[in-house]
């Protein structure tokens, strides 16, 4: 059985990965979704091991220490990391990983492990992400602005990614993704060792 | 509209590549199939243009001399080579090209093109293609043989190639180069033009 890959996926807010992601996870049992570990609080309905692996300060330190997160960051006064141990049992099981991390953690997670595969899911264009933004009527207009020049500065660092899948159709993306996935299972290193006996 | 990219599938004889290529050609009016230029005689059936574009040695000569090929050999005593007039006309048009060649032919295009994309369309195992050999019919023992010895050799040279496609159903080969197409389609150079405006 050949091992399965670590894929990232980062998009920008408004950009449409969560409901691509869903998409992607049907009747997709030979595929891992990372759950992060966080020390903030469970909100109500999160359910530990499901939504997060909620811990604490000083077992997020302990892990930190143990070099045992793939990638980590603070976010509004918490910590939010991967864990490497649940990525490599899937990967070890055959299973490809989908990491859902922003560029930064992407670039953490690069310099740890370069053969992991990231994809940036981009807009169509910017002025359909602002109206995205605006569709879903959560944020204000100067929230949305600062999302747009954060997903403008977010691009400029996107060089680091492997594919661009832009999000114009739902199915679209999921295809795109679908396809990297496969073709990445096609590079020689991993084929060539069958015909190399 | 994106401009179209060239892949070049190689693989031993015996492999099923003819049949690979059939079926993905299907319903596939956005794929060019390249016909090379060759100064053998037209068999039986053969149509100029389609089968190849049949031209005289002095001719193949200038085009040689006007750099107008991608690749040229020679091969018992005919010239075969693969003009890039047709290649970029289908390239501009926005379709994908593919170049079904061997693999110093394939040596020679990244050469001059080195983001030509190379796909080795291999056996399941060695057993399995010497089994395909037999079944067909038409090689003696030694020739069987022969050819095994070549594939093997080919594979040694084969590091050059971007994917392995393994030909352990027509089916699975033909949805894996479809993946590594449209997978090559979402890499950056072309896609991040969409976004940096």
């Amino acid at each position: 059985m050949a091992k399965g890959k670590t894929f990232i996926i980062s998009g920008p807010s408004g950009v449409g990965k969560s409901t691509v992601l869903r998409e992607l996870f049907k009747d997709r049992d030979d595929l891992y979704f990372s759950v992060s570990a966080t020390t903030r609080e469970p909100r109500e309905g999160e359910q530990d091991g499901v939504s997060y692996h909620f811990i604490n300060v000083e077992r997020f330190q302990e892990m930190i220490e143990a070099d045992a997160f793939l990638e980590y960051a603070e976010y509004v006064g918490n910590f939010y990391g991967t864990p490497k141990k649940y990525v490599d049992r899937a990967m070890n099981e055959g299973k490809d990983v989908i990491l859902d991390i922003e560029v930064q953690g992407a670039l953490q997670v690069c310099t740890k492990r370069p053969e992991t595969i990231r994809i940036f899911i981009a807009p169509p264009s910017w002025d359909e992400l602002e109206r995205r933004l605006k569709s879903r009527g959560t944020d204000s207009d100067e929230k949305i602005q600062k999302r747009l020049v954060r997903a403008k500065a977010e691009l400029q660092t996107a060089d680091v990614y492997d594919y661009f899948v832009i999000n114009d159709s739902v199915d679209r993306a999921v295809r795109e993704i679908n396809a990297i996935m496969l073709a990445e299972h096609c590079k020689p290193a991993e084929r060539m060792k069958i015909l190399k006996e």
